[in-house]
């Protein structure tokens, strides 16, 4: 008999991605026990928190094991409703908006829904702004308005570039540009000339040199681009041409790009945006 | 004398995210409270959160009141450092692994650092792989493998396709084209020729037509494309174009990519990967 999956829910009045978050990162503290997940985002109302509810005794009842339910509900009443559930409830608004109002001194206002980014706030244009830069600067597309970014990456083809740059603009409405280091750039052991004089906005990403030929020959099997020799000729030159300009780099190898994008804010001492 | 602000920390020991996520949706809560906010992540070793009490008890003394702390550390020795701050210290951690050790009736493996799509996971190259899908097939791009696409965007320009794809993509994984419907689609009141046989695939998202018009004219100002009764029109054309070939919509005006995102996934039953 194959070992029972335990069943866990992540429930919110609102898109369920901040309990949903918080919940992975609880549950992958447990590596030897197997999860089934699911999310259950939008729950604003007491007739949706009587059908999860229903949901959650029919899960229950088919694994054999009650579930856990990792939820954000600001809503007391449809809590409650929930809390009828056979099930471990961890709600994160219950758990921590008493101690604030005690310490606040004040009253929590009971909202559904506020949270990363509301449409209207400046945080929110600012994302969306910030996701259309990067979209126009991805690639060394356009030196355009280069100087109303935040920050400009720089790196080899393939080092991480363009991804960490949605994601800064996406989570923490950042504009970051993306300019690549070619070929060219190293024979002259030179800058671009559109990023020299901006030398001071410039973040560096390098990559260990056998992951770059592994990525590189996704796109281009067999290539001279995907060569191990050749990405070992870049990546050295890039990182020299780095130091030679005094910029500050990482190796983006083994880092997600939250991890990152965090790295660079802190670095360059930027403050994250977007809220 | 200007009110003073409330200090707020967010600590992790990893990027700080899922800390500054909850932190902020249990802050929003507080209308009336005004909060200076700092993230400080990567507290992983004794010194730097010896450091951070540091700071702590520095913006205690210049705010005259005492911070308020978001943290998610799993490192009980770093965690009792920063409890010695005269402090409300909210970890997340801290509260939720007890209950979750007892139900599982396991121990936690206390491993820092463990969160949203680490390198290497099979969740984290999903993430990466969308990024690139969407770029590669964005506004219409490209219909070059669109049989791998998990969803396709439509909708009239600036209806919101883009960030929405992008937000699939890096949050959970999805990959997703997106295509614009154009005034001469809608002269033929037809879809494109490539969309009308992948019509199963297609989410649209309309905009209230005022709300278009203010985008586009920030683009173009003054222009047709942005013109108050062109964007009606087109609104009305695309809607009408989407009811005659059964594609599920919604109406993007005043929901968040975060929003959109999630009931785009919920309406058709699309699983979130990336973890």
């Amino acid at each position: 008999m194959a070992p029972t999956k335990r069943p866990v829910f992540f429930i919110s009045d609102g898109t369920g991605i901040t309990a949903e978050m918080l919940g992975h990162s609880l549950l992958t503290q447990f590596d030897n026990i197997e999860f089934t997940q699911s999310v259950i985002p939008f729950i604003d109302t007491v007739d949706k928190a009587r059908q999860c509810l229903e949901q959650l005794s029919q899960a229950h009842a088919s694994a054999g094991v009650r579930p856990l339910v990792f939820a954000t509900l600001v809503n007391t009443e449809i809590r409650n409703i929930l809390h009828e559930a056979d099930c471990l409830f961890l709600d994160f608004f219950e758990r921590f908006l008493g101690p604030l109002e005690a310490e606040l001194g004040a009253r929590s206002s009971h909202t559904i829904g506020r949270s990363h980014g509301a449409v209207g706030n400046k945080g929110y244009q600012d994302r969306i702004e910030a996701v259309n830069f990067a979209l126009a600067h991805d690639d060394g597309m356009s030196i355009r308005e280069l100087d109303r970014a935040d920050v400009i990456l720089v790196g080899v083809s393939r080092s991480g570039k363009t991804p960490t740059s949605l994601y800064l603009a996406l989570q923490f409405g950042i504009k970051a540009a993306n300019y690549p280091l070619i070929p060219e750039d190293f024979a002259r052991n030179e800058l671009p000339s559109g990023l020299r004089e901006r030398s001071a906005k410039l973040y560096g990403l390098s990559i260990a040199a056998d992951r770059l030929s592994e990525i590189r020959n996704e796109r281009r099997p067999g290539s001279k681009y995907a060569d191990l020799d050749n990405c070992r000729y870049e990546v050295a030159a890039a990182e020299q041409l780095m130091r030679r300009y005094g910029v500050p780099w990482m190796n983006s190898t083994t880092r997600s790009i939250e991890e990152i994008a965090t790295k660079i804010l802190q670095d360059i001492k930027l403050e994250r945006r977007g809220f």
